[in-house]
């Protein structure tokens, strides 16, 4: 079984590369490129997989889900400026992939519970585009 | 191939058990401890995995998916106060995980097909929480 | 100008008056007179008309206007039943449209400024329904 | 990992077949055996598996894919009728389940990458109605 | 007080005039002018003004007004071809401002009654797009 | 009748004057005085007044408004830091309600027509925060 939870917060973010020319980040970022930097309302919804207890009927307690879901993700990112304030982004892109993957990093080791744990993380930059990480070791990495 | 319907409800339930004191319940259930009860307008998603016919191109008829959901669902469920309404919840709390694995009991037994079969069951309580359930048998029950 | 601000809450509610008899209730009510009571996620939306300060360019301090909002609207309605424990709803009935006007008279003394005053209350009881009101005198009161 | 991206069109179908009489055609596809026809916004979700670059921290080049969507999808489907006007529906019948199969058949030939490709098609015929496909092979096919 | 309903049709239409030639039917209506007809999934918003009756605080029976709002508009547009299934757009471009009108007009004298009456017709044609329609005689008509 | 179509672009803003303290900014703006800045999805409802051609039942051309839309608000809003590159807000808050009056300048020349005017500009912040603005003349200015 699994349970989610949404959460949302509102950041900047500028996705170009020291490692690029200007060309080469209009190429690959497109106007995400601008290095003033733009923003989003980013949601995220963090899956739980779980059984739930047999006498509460709750995979985990959802007012410390909250808690740590706001303590973990939307007080670091809230009202942010990603890549001047929130690590790794002063040295990773803000991608929705890398945000995905970071959401993941704080979440997994405060989401293992005895009868649960993380199961994935989605984040939405806008209605039309979302990124679902499940914690899986990169390739690349 | 999944196909998925969606069908709504408006119920209360109240989230406590007499197995706990007043303060455990507080302090399990929060807010839905409330022994008056609270209300929701419920989601309910409900997943189908099969094969389209060759020739109809469908999965299975989609008119009577929807009287299967009504019966099943809607007409129990609506309007109703779950605790005191709807068995099992006169004995098992109705939290989301448990509604659920009901919805999944009910259905399961009408929507097996020749070509399909009931996949999974996705409960919204509101718009910022919900269950998958996929029909896994319990570790505790 | 309006600046407009959602909120919501859970909570149940029954639809039948203790003038009617059961059949007048269920006749006019529907399933709503149900006498154990259902409930929704309600949705509110609070208008307020002013003009912008022309240093700070805002209608009014938002920070203090989701403070209102949460002390006013959400803490007394929020997982409760209403007939049983948001008065007036003991003697008055709560539908949609009691429910905007309550919400009005409680928030009215709270939100007039130098610069601003309520507008409208917007109430959705479910994705398909909801009731605006102006603050208008009831030609029935 | 997945990277999904809404698109939406609006067309036309009929979801009828000559080789069922009248009736047969309405008991089987109901209202949507109309022979003049109806219509819907469909909105379609294409998801993608990939891992991202380790430099630019994306699974792939959003622009690109966003043109591509535009031109095998938005371009042949918007503002059209379904069985008059995009093949195969002039033999296939448009049910939300083949509208599925024909976009991941229009899409995955243009969506294998060095580090992605084609994980799912979901197509929503209205707000209360999906299909997912995956590109698994057919039994009946 | 205003009270408001939602309901949804699918339907098909064509914007296109005979008094025009194909170009300048392109020129006007872009690809709407499609003379194969597309579709969408329509919403519309019906609001009532009205007070509030003094005992049961409701404007008016909202089990009556959803079988009129069935009746009158989603019966007789559901799964049809406008131009050629549903008078009077056999002479009548189907724009979203003619059907904001024509559901209007088949509304109006439903829906007065001795505590309310209709105040507006609002016609979403996709997401994006909507129509607000208060009855006003029309300057051209 | 009214006609009333959305946009939507992303961008950044930090609302904080200079003749504030720091202290008297984040009293005033909250965590939107940020000086690094944040961003959100802003989505813009422009609603026009206007009476339909008595032949193609239209208020206006919607290719024509649709392209007058993304010309002159979302090509210079769009992935911009409202503060830096778009002007007035180089002098003038970006607060949500300034931007509605930014936009309602921006459109007004654009959008009288014989038959048609500008009547409102909608902008939503987050999906809990929006403004209308009329085009009314501000006391204070």
């Amino acid at each position: 079984m699994l349970i989610t939870r949404k959460v949302e917060f509102s950041a900047s973010h500028i996705c170009r590369s020291p490692q690029f020319s200007d060309e080469e980040n209009t190429r690959i970022f497109g106007l995400a490129a601008n290095p003033h930097g733009h923003g989003h309302n980013y949601v995220v919804e963090v899956s739980l997989v779980g059984d739930p207890d047999p006498v509460t009927g709750m995979v985990l307690d959802l007012k410390e889900l909250k808690e740590i879901l706001t303590r973990e993700i939307v007080e670091p990112y809230d009202h942010r400026f990603l890549n001047y304030e929130v690590p790794p982004f002063d040295r990773v892109i803000p991608t929705t992939e890398n945000i995905a993957r970071d959401i993941w990093q704080r979440l997994d080791p405060r989401l293992t519970g005895e009868r649960h744990k993380l199961h994935s993380v989605r984040v939405w930059e806008t209605p039309d585009l979302y990124v679902d990480y499940f914690g899986e070791p990169l390739c690349s990495a």
